[in-house]
This record gives structure tokens, sequence and C-alpha cells, in this order.
């Protein structure tokens, strides 16, 4: 007998049909004689109509009542969820973050799970019952709903996992589990059976979407299992493990890139010490989080150019604020540029394997492919090159790593 | 400076551009000194449509759960409302159900207002602030989501009014008063200026939909002004208020249908002490409400008919009942209609004045209605008739009690 927690995505309980199927996942799961608790998403669809209310309501809106009304999807799948079980012959209830509570803190729209209070839950699994939980929602310290973030369903499912000491996470999506590299663009790309943590978290924070980067952080920091699998097929998805459970472990996992970044150059900086913290410190009050940072000489070596990424969504606030010290710093001019993409070779092989970074940029450099920027970390290579480039370069370096399917 | 609770219903906030207009509906209100609460329903059709997906889920569903899914419509409009008032500068937040809390019974799908710990709202309320407040929902003692059963939002409009002490509650709908009869009907109905309490409760009960009963019932325990008034317009509405503060007071205020009823007829019951009894001790058994009940002796005088009313949503549980009786108290047969109607004529000035009733049976009676049962109280008197009839009935008696319009 296990202890399964078992994640169920907005395209899996889209309709009453397909939450019937979600239904019979969770009764098979308890007639093989494990305690099971479910968390689910909002309809799909149903968080980007509420969404879209708010900014139709109010461009610049109160985040506490944001999270109020798209908080609202879930109240809806966890109810009729747990009718759908109730009418199958099991014991179920539903639980929004509040009843439990999963208490975060006061960060609307992006909060951070703080606690999980499971011990309730974990007497009512003992006697048999079903918790269905709702995911992406819970309570902030001034007694009202938040929420944390798209993709949160995923945290919500782990940090439960993790508070019921669960021994695993299911999380249930409309992919049958996690690939060398976005199927939709490799067709030679491979389902991994086994990933570690850590290649989890870079191949989700560079643009792997098929976990939020917050729950692989939850799941690595309490160790728990989990386990990417399709909602529709009944085949094993992915396990998400701790390294020391990965016998073979490849030198490069997967590649991934991202298209949400935005390359910003600071021309003409004067060449003096301060120059770096007047460009940076503002951004970073301001919480925009800076990528990869590139500082060039200019021609006469009195002056140098500034490059870096941020997040695409914070260009406008970043440029913004640019604006304001400009003539401070005796900058020339600013430029910025969106068609760029950040792909990045991922595996903790790496650590042991020199030579990596050098196959990247030689592969690159083969198809005539420009790097414009490089940032790196122990188990990560990224490159940010023209968006025009992303398929060719994405199939380039899945070949060169030897990910290819036979 | 009065304070005022502002309820709207479904088709006052269901869009943005409705939203907007109850925004500025609540604006001028605050702007013209008075400390405002307000209550809204969930969107026009919201409420429905989860409604439909819980039957989907599950025939007999559990009313936990129900309550769970049917409140979420309401959340979403007191957020959108809120956004909405801060954005015209105004300073308003939203309050759930939970959250105040606004505590009732543990009978879920129609539960009872017990009490609202409204101290907070005061407080916000002198500060400048608005209450945007769910209606419909409470907390349960079970600390579940519990709903108030259809119409349910008047009745938490009211009950907030007398918790906050307040002058008056407005309840902005889309009609715009309280009329003689339906104006769908009768085309020479007109919009009272002021109706009492007791007439409101009854033509609530016998028809008018104008009002939710439950929530008169809270009005009138707590002399709660209520005005009932369009959204749309800004005309004055209908004041609902005590007797005492009407000086003219119409012997016939309002002629109301009602075709929620059902007649049951048990044929040759044994005519012997106990057999009321056991036919309708069963039904209260099962909650099941009889109104009408009239006995009619057979013609050889060994057995008699008896008849009554039941909701037409109740007909088939009561039906079961019966089946289950109809041996015991030797009843030949058990014969059910529901296509008929109940037509009432309300007013306090009845209690001074003779021959109402006689001109209601005698102005049916010209028309050649025939009248199956009768039931009356201090300020109504009901006749069930063939709702074949209904249009003319209710015209007929409008005119024979003075209530056409010039």
């Amino acid at each position: 007998m296990a202890r399964i927690v078992m994640k169920f995505g907005g395209t899996s309980v889209q309709d009453l049909e397909r939450i019937r199927n979600v239904a019979q996942r969770v009764a098979a799961q308890a007639a093989a004689g494990d305690q099971v608790a479910v968390v689910v998403s909002a309809m799909a669809g149903t968080t980007n109509q509420l969404v879209n209310w708010t900014q139709e309501a109010s461009q610049f809106h109160d985040a506490r009542e944001y999270d109020t009304v798209v908080s609202a999807g879930e109240q809806v799948t966890v109810g009729l969820l747990a009718m759908v079980l109730q009418d199958m012959g099991l014991s179920a209830r539903s639980w929004l973050g509040w009843q439990i509570p999963v208490a975060t803190d006061a960060i609307h729209g992006s909060a951070r799970i703080q606690g999980i209070a499971a011990d309730g839950l974990i007497e009512r699994m003992a006697g048999g019952q079903i918790p269905v939980v709702a995911g992406f929602q819970g309570l902030g310290p001034d007694n009202r709903i938040t929420t944390l973030g798209r993709g949160g369903s995923d945290t919500t499912a782990v940090a439960l996992a993790a508070a019921l000491n669960a021994d695993r996470c299911d999380i249930y999506t409309d992919v049958d589990g996690v690939y060398t590299a976005d199927p939709r663009i490799v067709t030679r790309a491979r389902k991994l059976d086994r990933i570690t943590y850590e290649e989890m978290l870079e191949m989700a924070s560079q643009g792997a979407k098929v976990l939020q980067t917050r729950s692989v952080e939850v799941a690595m920091n309490h160790r728990v299992p989990v386990q990417v699998r399709s909602s529709f097929l009944d085949a094993p998805g992915t396990l998400v493990v701790d390294e020391d459970e990965i016998v073979e472990k490849a030198v490069v996992s997967g590649i991934t890139y991202s298209g949400a970044e935005a390359k910003i150059t600071v021309q003409r900086v004067a060449d003096r010490p301060g120059v770096a913290a007047a460009i940076f410190g503002p951004l970073a009050n301001d919480n925009i989080n800076v990528d990869m940072i590139i500082q060039s000489a200019s021609p006469d070596g009195t002056s140098t150019d500034i490059t870096f990424t941020v997040p695409r969504s914070d260009l406008a606030r970043a440029l913004k604020e640019l604006e304001k010290v400009k003539g401070k710093i005796g900058a020339e001019s600013l430029i910025a540029r969106d068609e760029v993409v950040k792909v990045s070779v991922i595996g903790v092989g790496m650590r042991s394997h020199a030579g990596v970074a050098n196959r990247m940029f030689q592969t690159l450099a083969e198809r005539g492919i420009n790097i414009q920027a490089i940032s790196t970390s122990e188990i990560k290579i990224s490159v940010l090159i023209d968006a025009a480039y992303t398929e060719l370069a994405v199939r380039a370096l899945h070949t060169a790593y030897g990910l290819d399917a036979d």
C-alpha cells in the first residue's frame, strides 16, 4: 500500500466526460489498495476567461481581487470531481485552499506555499476517504485567497505530497512524459524514463512547459518522487528523482528553448566603475530578473556596450527604468530586441565531462548560427540566438549530443 | 448621511459593461455622502450552468459539493466589481461568505443565515471603504460553503442591512418595482409606491418572483426598509415597509399566480379517524409542504376523497410516499394533476373589509372558472384553478378589485 497524490490539469477536467475519466483513474488507484489524494486545476479555458475579465475590469488591478476571481475555476472542478467519485461509490470530499488550509505568503498572484495542515487529510485518507484538493490556490496571512501563478496546481500537488509524506506525486497531463526536446520540433525526440530534479528544474526554467518550475523546487527540497504521465494513455511516464536513483547518467538529457526573453543593449556607456551598478540596481529594485550579461569594449576604448536579457514580459518596465538612468551613465542609446530565443543544453553528466560547451558552439557555428550571449550553470549551457534559427539549432544539437531516437 | 445596502442581481452584472453600470450607481450613492455596502449575484446564466454541471456529475449529489460548485459564480462578480470600483478611485474590497463570515445553519442548498459578523465591515465603511459582498453564500458549522437557495442574494442583502443597522436595503433588479400583477399578463398593472412586509411576504410566496420569500421574512423581522428598483432606470421603485408607514391602505394590493403546485386526490378513502394523519404524516416526515386540503364525501357516504396540493417539484416524492400507505388507508386510487395554478388576492386591507372573498368567487364564477380548492390567510385568499384559465382569472380579478391603471 502506497500513499499517492494524483494531479490532473485543465485539459484532463475540461468537461464532465473527462472528469469521469479522471474519476476512473482515481478509482483504479484506490482499488489497487493505495491511499489517494487528488489535486485538480480549473477546466481548460476557464482560467483564461477569468483572467481576461480581470483585465477588462481594470488594467492595474488589485492582486487580491485578481486572486478572488481566478481561483473560482478550481472550486468548480473539485466539487464536480468529488460528486462523480461519490457517484461511483467512493468516499470523497472537496477541499478548497482556505479550508485545509494551504497557507501561503502574502504575494498575491504568485504566492508561495508556506505549509499545508495535512493532519486532518491524513486521518481521513486512513479512513478510506479521497480528498479532492483545489490546485493553484491558498490562504494568505490576510485571510484572503491567494494563487500560486500559472501552473501552480503542480506546486499544490507536490507540496501536498510532501505534507502527506506521500510515496509519489503523479502529474497527469496531456503529454506522456518529459522528452529530450520538444517533440513538435524534433520528431526524433525520446521520452525519458528518469530525470534528476536538477535537470528537470533547469528544463522547466529554460522553457520546457511540462512542470511549473516552483513545483520542481519543492519536489527537490522535500525529495518527493514525481511522475509526469498521460491522462489519456496507460503507459508509464517520466520519473523525476534524486540523482542517486539514476544509474546511467547521460551527459546531456535534453535540449530546451525559450522565446520568453528580450535583449537590451545599452550603447556606449562610460567605461568607469559604478556603471553596472547604476544599470542593474534599479532593475533589481523593480524585481526584474537579468539573465545573460555581456560587456564589450567600443572601438575607441573609452566606452563599452552592455548587453543583457530580461523576461520579455518585463521589457517595457525595464526600458522605463533605464531611460531614467541613461543620462547619469552617459549612455548614447538603448536598443531592445525581442526576436531572440534562448537555447539550452541540460544534463547532470556535463559536470564530469569536458567539451560539452565546445560541441554546442561548434554545432551552431557549422550551421552558421551566431551566438549573441552565453550563460552557464553547473549542468546547463544556454546561448541566445536569433529566433529564426530556433528549430535548426534545437534539431542540430539534439543530433550532436546523440539524443535522436533510432 | 445614511447607511445603504445595494443589491444587484444576475442580469445587472452579466458582463463587464453592466458591472461598470453597477459601479457607477454605487459611486453615485457614495458621492451623495452615504455609507454603502454592495451585495451581488453571479452573472446571469452562470449559476444555471453550474447547477447543470452538478446534475450531469451525479443525479443524487452531495449538497455540500453542490454548494461548493454553485457558489463560485458570486466569487467572480465580487472580485470584478471591487476592481472596477477601485479603478474609479473608490476604496472597495470583496468579501466572500466565509470571510465575513455569514454564518448559516447546516442545511446545504437552502441554508438559513444565523448571523453576520458585521463589526469589521462597519468599521471599514466608517473609514470610507465599500464592502462588495458575495450574495447567496455563507459558511456552515462544518466550515464548508453553504448556499441559501434560489434568490438567496436578496436574503444576503437584507440580512446584511440588518446586521449593519442600515437605513435601507435597495434591491436593484430588471423590473422597476412591485406591481399589482404580473405586467406581462396584465397590461394595466400598476407599480406600487409602497407595500407592507406582510403583503410582500404573501406575494413572494404566492408566485411574485421579485423578491425571495425568505428575504422578506428577514426584512420584516428586523424592520429593514427594502426598496425594489430598476438597475437600468433612475426612477424610484417600490418601498417595502411597516404597515404603520402606509397611510392609505388598499383593500387588495395585488394579484399573483403560481404554477409551482400540483394537485393530488386520494380517492375513496375509508371514512374513519386517523386517515388524514396516515396520509399527511409521511409527507410531513419527508419535508413535503401540503398547502390546500379539501375533503369531500363520496356519494354512498361510506368513504371520502381527500384532495390537496404540494409543490410540483415534490410531486414524485409525494406519490411515492402515498403508494406506501395506500393499502393501509383503504384508498381506491391516487390521481395527480399538475395543470393547475394557484391564484391569490393579497391585501392587508381585507382584515377590516368584508366581502373580499365573495367578490373573488363571484368574479371567477362569472367567467365560468371552476374553483378546485381554496386556502386563506388573514391577508390573502388563494384558489386553485385549471392552469388554462390563469390569464383570464388574473385579469378579471385585477379589474374586479379596482387595480387597473387609468
